[in-house]
């Protein structure tokens, strides 16, 4: 075992092996996500000792199971967001008992990976709201008109939702085509906006063709929306980045094809892992995940690890907003705000249109709920 | 229990849950994987009839584990790669219990995702090979220089190898720059060419920024590369199709972080779905996985059912090229033919470099190796 390079990233993996074989699973592990060759192939003395992972600890974690520490050079890792996901899960995840437990990237490594441009205290700059938990609404189901859609983000943005979000799942079908969608939601948002003085985030679903994200992105960023809504997993992790800089808004990340790497215990990543930390250098300003309790199996641990891998201190990198959803009623906020704290958004969905036919009524009942408490009321 | 939406998807899932749960449970991923709304929100007649997604059939498959196939609506997918991917395994992802163990579009839909623009007769054609299973080898490690690389790729051009890749982790890191790498491997494989006759394509690895991978794919067409390698799953997956039409290249699909979903026998998607059917539908004419028996867990069993479905009729969509890997060695070329048949693409590492200190002679061996018993020597 060597010193970690302390210019890239290190990472801990937890990996279910024999005391006997695990120095050779880890060695397996340092070559496979950087020279991807055999160990003669690798005894040029530069790609030795510039190049090839180094093997940093080896900590028992239960029976037959370590935490392995592995660590990357920085010039291995880049400065590119895909090339991070490689190293840290690339050709491993193909390999039985690999789970990434924690990701450490050094300050260097960070200074390449800004992460969220807004984060916490951005959005709330924005929003002007510093002093309470804030809620998100989300403009659904699929199937409806652009009119029915445009109508309901107008009637949440009228009750003082801090933010409106699209269904993850509705991007350009032809019930509700993307352009005319998102022109007439941002419109009913914003015209809202001017009668209450509110400034509520219309935040549509930009998800879409690798040749045209970024150009809806600069749609509704030209329509007046106030953030972006990506899945990470399904469009590419560095459309994040890539979206924010080119239109300058805040982005929100949801889970859609994440639950791949977090549904096994001895295999994929932390939730932490891929929610948090990941998510957060990848430039994530909010970061949608199933609270636990709803509709989803997460648990309050889970939940709990995604809230501080956002939140906690990365070499300056601004802290971003949990974004606990799935399921979510009015009699639950007071549970998550004991372990969010008052920097979490919740996302309410089906709750914030079943409460009465009245939605104005309903979203201002949730914005008066999340204030309950949180000081400002 | 409804018909098929016959316009659309459908999709087996396998579910762990009781028999008592399990109509329930289907009902829940209809409704996850389309309208995300309690049942009350999506009694509208419209809704309930063209958008929620069908419970068509559940069997048995185990104890505790039941098959179920749900059906999706043509306008529900749409017509991007994205949505695809978010319909089949988008929230239910986060759900415990869930694989996806077969995809079946229909011919309405699969005209809507045209798929591998070569497929193997294309490569072939363009290879001007049609009667022996291919050969690739892979320009390697990431560490060494530009130069280094680039007479490895032209010794392995010289020697006959079919195509020649990038490893997939050797992105734009310092050690040997994109632009600079992939113009003077790609000078490198067509000075071989005239030499040879043969028709070696090279193939760089142009996965990297989602705002910059297509201008690399242009780039690299430009420097006269005979195809890219693209990580769907660390990129994006539908940078397969966006880079082909912009490039009208052949794209090879790398399998990267797609072990998170193949890993858990109870959870993730199969084989066959992941790396066959959507890496299929998405526009790759050929899939790099690992083969059974080197230095990943993939069985014969895995690797067969990739290869019938990348091979399997599909309302004419082309066939795709199974490329097994992952630590081949020149003694298992014939058991990997018993499985693949003549259409297989053998991806040879380090062996090809191992073999002695003459690489050309090395990749000509590889070259004759294939051909054996497979018609022309």
């Amino acid at each position: 075992m060597t010193a970690s390079f302390g210019d890239g990233l290190d990472v801990v993996y937890t990996i279910t092996a024999s005391a006997d074989a695990v120095a050779a699973r880890a060695q397996d592990i340092a070559i496979e996500q950087t020279v991807e060759v055999t160990p003669a192939l690798c005894a040029d003395p530069f790609v030795a000792t510039h190049v090839v992972g180094r093997v940093v600890d080896i900590v028992p974690a239960g029976p037959n199971r370590f935490d392995v520490t592995l660590s990357y050079a920085g010039d291995v890792v880049g400065d590119e967001i895909p090339q991070l996901f490689s190293v840290v899960f690339g050709n491993v995840s193909l390999k039985a008992g690999v789970r990434v437990r924690e990701v450490r990237p050094s300050s260097s490594l960070v200074a390449r990976f800004p992460g969220p441009r807004f984060g916490i205290s951005g959005l709330r700059d924005r929003l002007g709201v510093h002093d309470r938990p804030l809620v998100m609404g989300a403009v659904k189901p699929l199937g409806r008109t652009v009119e029915e859609l445009a109508a309901f983000a107008g009637a949440m943005a009228t009750g003082g939702l801090d933010l409106i979000k699209d269904d993850h799942g509705i991007t350009d079908q032809r019930f509700a085509p993307f352009e005319a969608r998102v022109a007439a939601c941002a419109a009913a948002v914003a015209e809202a906006n001017r009668r209450t003085g509110y400034r509520t985030l219309y935040c549509p679903t930009v998800t879409g063709p690798a040749d045209r994200l970024l150009a809806r992105s600069c749609f509704a960023r030209d329509a007046g929306v106030g953030g972006l809504l990506i899945s990470p997993l399904v469009a590419g992790p560095d459309f994040l980045r890539a979206a924010a800089v080119q239109t300058g808004l805040p982005v929100i990340a949801h889970p859609a094809m994440a639950g791949a790497f977090l549904a096994s215990p001895d295999h994929g990543m932390a939730h932490g892992v891929l929610l948090g930390t990941l998510m957060r250098l990848a430039g994530a300003d909010m970061v949608v995940f199933p609270g636990w309790g709803g509709r989803f199996p997460l648990t309050r641990d889970d939940c709990g690890a995604i809230d501080a891998a956002l939140k906690c201190p990365l070499h300056g990198v601004a802290s971003a907003m949990p974004v606990p959803a799935g399921g979510l009623t009015l009699e639950r906020i007071d549970e998550m705000r004991a372990l969010f704290g008052l920097d979490v958004t919740f996302l309410i969905g089906s709750a914030v249109y079943e409460r009465s036919s009245d939605l104005v009524a309903n979203a201002a009942h949730f914005r008066h709920l999340a204030a309950c408490g949180g000081g400002a009321r």
